[in-house]
């Protein structure tokens, strides 16, 4: 038998980890949980749709609940309560919570007895790893994150709150000269403005003012004031035919000196299709390593940190020594 | 007090390990063990060199062993005989030899109650842990693993073994085309031969048939043979001057697939202007992690599969979570 899984919260996240539960044969989806009601929900082949207050009927019947919800209201809410039934997995990403919603998380589930693995995904998560590795490696050094070429849904919630705009999609983009810069050796000091540029394709509602949109837009506090931002104006097909997917991606780069000045540099980097779709699939390897660790006896909330490389493959230590070291 | 750490050997791996001592606080370095005769070995500040056979002396004065000794003879012999008496960290990297040396140590660390970590370094190493993570995350994908443009000791040595060369270098380099096609999201089946060229920087003999020297090498089986390999003459002095240092890197490419289709890549790179010294430092890095697994109560051979990240970091686990997550 598989390990059991559960997703609680059905959006684009949640439909990741369904596609991604389809390519780990080790993991076998037992129900899908959701605030709303079931019946209404449109129905799919091999999924049973269950109320999530009717989660806890299930902890006999789940190894591990992969936590689909939004960083904001669903994760602070859902992921403790889950964590008193079952083993865990979400992807909590505000950074700056991270602590408190660690503490909250692992009273509970040591209480409970479970694993709960927090934060994980690209970043944090395979970011978070490789920035923490490089960093133990060269201690010596600068470290940089760049973000996309990607889609913000942060930002593109902003742009579409100016008034005037009917929809828009904004492009985080790392700035090309400066990361070959820092490829080629140099650690310059950086300021916001120099990392990133972002882009915004924006659909204006008939007869607006396209000038005022575009200056509401660039000189937003927080969003784009610190940024170079470029607004295009497009039409509502463009937007749907051109921009419709959720790319992402991006890389960590640590630049560091040992011994006489000898430089090396690490780098880790991702270009993803489906932002998405790649972080229900890190979900996914975590779950494996959440059922593992609660087998071994462990409890309490886990980091990627915490947690032995080899617990997220579906292979033996014997077989990952023989075929992967 | 720090981490009390040993060096056995004192090759460009014992020289960069000592360097990397010095980049981190909480190490402290006791002794240097050598098989040479420690009276005849150059003074340096801050070292006692000690005879290989007195190890043993030390069984309380060290924490840590860090074995630089190679992988054709020295560490399949020294590894198991320090795991008697101290945690080890090695970088053995006879990758068809893993599985064997794994087990031997594994018997001899268990039993003596220490840590050895085996095999760890960028490759194995590093790259295994790419290769492991980036397997668990697209289990529908290929990957690649390329090596350079670096230095390879082998190689080289078999260039000198030619008639007629005095010295030579030889560089690993991937076919740069091919890595191109692979990050835009090509995934090719590659020929040992279209990953990677050779180019020979090589010093002959006074009056030596050049002809005859670039045709040995070229045709040579195992190492020549199956690759496009140039073959460049230069002086002694050009070779010096230009080609007197050991950089080395590459980069770990998985090219996946997601949901319906959706193409996801991953990568893990290196740029090393001196490949013994990052060796160096991801020993170091591990030395720490074992010390630290050595304290929790386990015992035995570990890879890099094995061991949590947070292990490898001088901070706690509450400021990793705060600044690094």
């Amino acid at each position: 038998m598989g390990i059991r899984v559960g997703i609680v919260g059905y959006g684009n996240l949640g439909r990741g980890v369904r596609k991604a539960i389809q390519q780990n044969e080790d993991l076998e989806l037992v129900a899908v949980f959701t605030r709303r009601d079931p019946a209404l929900m449109e129905p799919e082949e091999g999924i049973r749709f269950v109320h999530i207050d009717l989660a806890p009927d299930y902890r006999d019947k789940i190894d591990v609940m992969l936590m689909c919800g939004g960083s904001a209201t669903d994760l602070p809410e859902q992921t403790p309560w889950m964590a008193e039934w079952f083993n865990t997995v979400d992807s909590f990403d505000t950074h700056a919570k991270i602590p408190e919603f660690y503490e909250t998380v692992d009273a509970v589930a040591r209480k409970s007895n479970h694993v709960s693995v927090i934060s994980t995904g690209w970043d944090p998560g395979l970011f978070s790893m490789n920035r923490l590795l490089a960093e133990s490696i060269l201690p010596q050094g600068h470290a940089y994150t760049f973000w996309g070429k990607g889609v913000s849904q942060g930002h593109s919630d902003a742009i579409r709150r100016v008034p005037g705009v009917k929809a828009g999609v904004q492009y985080t983009i790392p700035v090309e000269g400066v990361v070959q810069r820092i490829r080629a050796g140099e650690t310059p000091e950086l300021e916001t403005r120099d990392k990133h540029l972002r882009h915004c394709y924006v659909v204006a509602e008939q007869g607006a003012d396209r000038a005022a949109i575009e200056k509401a837009i660039v000189s937003m506090p927080n969003y784009f004031a610190d940024y170079d931002t470029k607004v295009t104006f497009v039409t509502e097909e463009e937007l749907q035919k051109e921009h419709g997917g959720l790319p992402h991606g991006g890389f960590v780069i640590r630049s560091g000196i040992t011994g006489n000045g000898t430089k090396q540099i690490i780098e880790f980097g991702l270009q993803l299709e489906s932002n998405p779709e790649f972080t229900a699939s890190v979900l996914v390897a975590y779950a494996r390593a959440a059922y593992r660790l609660h087998r071994e006896g462990q409890s309490g909330a886990k980091t990627v940190f915490d947690i032995p490389l080899g617990h997220l493959s579906p292979k033996s230590s014997e077989e990952l020594r023989k075929h992967l070291l």
